[in-house]
């Protein structure tokens, strides 16, 4: 008897419920790599609500081998919804989140606008699954580069403590969604065509260049994209000693972000004890093996679930520093992928 | 009386000696910009003898608007040779540049082959002029990402003392030579035609990718050019207490390395005193009002002289915290400018 076999097996002995599941921005880059990842998964989907702008409305999706119409979002488009995936921005969330959650739905919600409410849950499934047991209809999952930062921390969180973490970010356009990679690659073959290159969505041209801002600014100089790794780190752990000081940067690249860590832990952790923590850590994929010439980078990373951390040194310019290297595809993991799991795992804790 | 005129009558006055400079390497592209430099700055050049492999001998470069053919490069070509600029490898600099000193020349060394002997000085001019005095015969000039590093910590240096810093870089391909320009602007092509992206020169594709692999790796785990940054600093400094954790990454960028620095100070500096004192200082160029989206970019660096110094903040996650974003073209005050501004010193402190 195969595995599958054997699911088959299960599954007709014990029926599976399925959900009835909304996307809001389903047209959207994060909204169609919810879509790709529900079906990779197959997550119990029994009705599928894709809902957009009304400029969006009326096209078709795909999934699971069948078109699904688009529908414009309204507040009464929630009735009988007991998932809803938000996926478009914060003005979004701040109208409709809450008649989602007045039909009933169950909310997991990618933008900012509920992050740092104490009364919701913001959540990475290895990091913090026991935060969704208190949650009250609104689920938050947290920035992109946050994300794929404290996957990478939580194993040596959990065994030496961590005081401080000094991150600089090497970000994808696609953080910035389908109009950053548009630009990217509008800019770039007008530069290959020798053509000048025109500014587009992005402040300053991204073609060939660094962009030291994400997001907007603070009075304190940092970005608010800064200021979120900081807060949601600081949340997630439910840990306020954590330190973090970072730096944003977008960088030309399309898919996956790129992080240089450098850690302050409790307690001494050696190279070798981070390698095996990490490798040992669901989520995770470890790839340093340098004289290999095998580190992690983001054209292998994306369109791929781990967190891969590589890299990996003692830092002797303190007590126990630690260097990591952490690229993931910011679209997954950074966004659909634990949108995902955190469904899933409401599920399985049979809290949805 | 223009300045012109005025310049002209001095010097008619006191006829300013001039030097016979040889270039080694005079093709590359860390060469072709000593040749810009020297002629933008009025270098009192005399005879100028353009020395490179026997392969780029008998073409013809352009120097003050005069072709100048490139001469094979041999144990005997540097006699009468006053100062000579090398800019071609270490193995080049290793075999030829005892055969200079011989010759009477002073040597000014872009390569990294001399920069950790003690008796050869390692200059930055904005920050340890003095160490020219001891020359014997051959200054070294350091690595592209050491140089912008040590000038925009130097005013903080001398204000407050540094203790600690983490560097994050994020290096452009003109840094690996006019190979690193090609394989960027091929692969890039390759990518916007929508053929298959052949991987050249560097270990893995550079077009829109990050490579945190720069040189080779040491069996620490660090790559040279890490390493680079560690030992540099703390020559440059004549203070092996200055600690850096440095991470260094290429990036698919032309011209400009940009750096992520994290500082801590032995006394606090603010964010409005840091900014005056960097503003002050020679060969910085400060940009900084985030608010009107300015702040240093590779693509405004490129080509232009000063380290440019932006996005600066506090850090209150250590008692006396900065954070600092770098940038400044690599080719020129990361080699060929830093070059030549030591032979102007030379010729100010007449040690030449």
């Amino acid at each position: 008897m195969t595995d599958r076999q054997h699911d088959t097996h299960a599954s007709q002995r014990r029926p599976q419920r399925t959900y009835t599941v909304a996307v809001v921005g389903a047209t959207g880059v994060v909204g169609g790599t919810v879509l790709r990842v529900l079906e990779e998964r197959a997550f119990p989907v029994g009705e599928l609500r894709l809902l957009a702008s009304e400029r969006s409305a009326g096209t078709t999706l795909e999934y699971a081998g069948e078109g699904v119409g688009v529908q414009g979002l309204h507040a009464d488009a929630f009735a009988g919804v007991d998932l809803a995936f938000f996926a478009a921005g914060g003005s979004v969330s701040e109208r409709f989140v809450p008649h989602a959650v007045a039909a009933g739905a169950v909310v997991i919600d990618k933008s900012s606008f509920y992050r740092q409410d104490p009364a919701v849950p913001l959540v990475v499934p290895e990091v913090n699954p026991e935060a969704l047991a208190t949650h009250q209809g609104i689920i938050a999952t947290p920035n992109c580069s946050t994300i794929q930062m404290v996957v990478a921390l939580k194993p040596i969180y959990d065994a030496a403590g961590i005081k401080r973490v000094v991150v600089s970010t090497y970000q994808a356009v696609s953080g910035a969604g389908k109009r950053g990679v548009d630009a990217l690659a509008h800019q770039t073959a007008q530069a290959v065509a020798g053509d000048a290159v025109r500014d587009e969505f992005f402040p300053h041209r991204i073609a060939f260049n660094l962009l030291p801002h994400i997001d907007s600014f603070l009075p304190s100089g940092a970005t608010k994209e800064e200021q979120k790794m900081v807060d949601e780190t600081q949340k997630i752990f439910a840990d306020p000693r954590i330190k973090v000081s970072a730096t944003c940067v977008r960088v030309p690249v399309y898919g996956a972000h790129s992080e240089a860590l450098n850690v302050e832990t409790e307690r001494k952790v050696t190279a070798d004890e981070a390698r095996a923590l990490l490798a040992a850590f669901p989520g995770i994929a470890v790839i340093d093996d340098p004289q290999l010439l095998r580190y992690p980078m983001p054209i292998d990373a994306e369109g791929r679930d781990p967190v891969f951390v590589g890299r990996i040194r003692e830092d002797n310019t303190v007590a126990n520093g630690l260097n990591l290297w952490v690229v993931a595809d910011n679209l997954r993991k950074g966004a659909a992928l634990n949108a995902v799991q955190i469904a899933e795992e409401l599920v399985r804790r049979q809290l949805l």
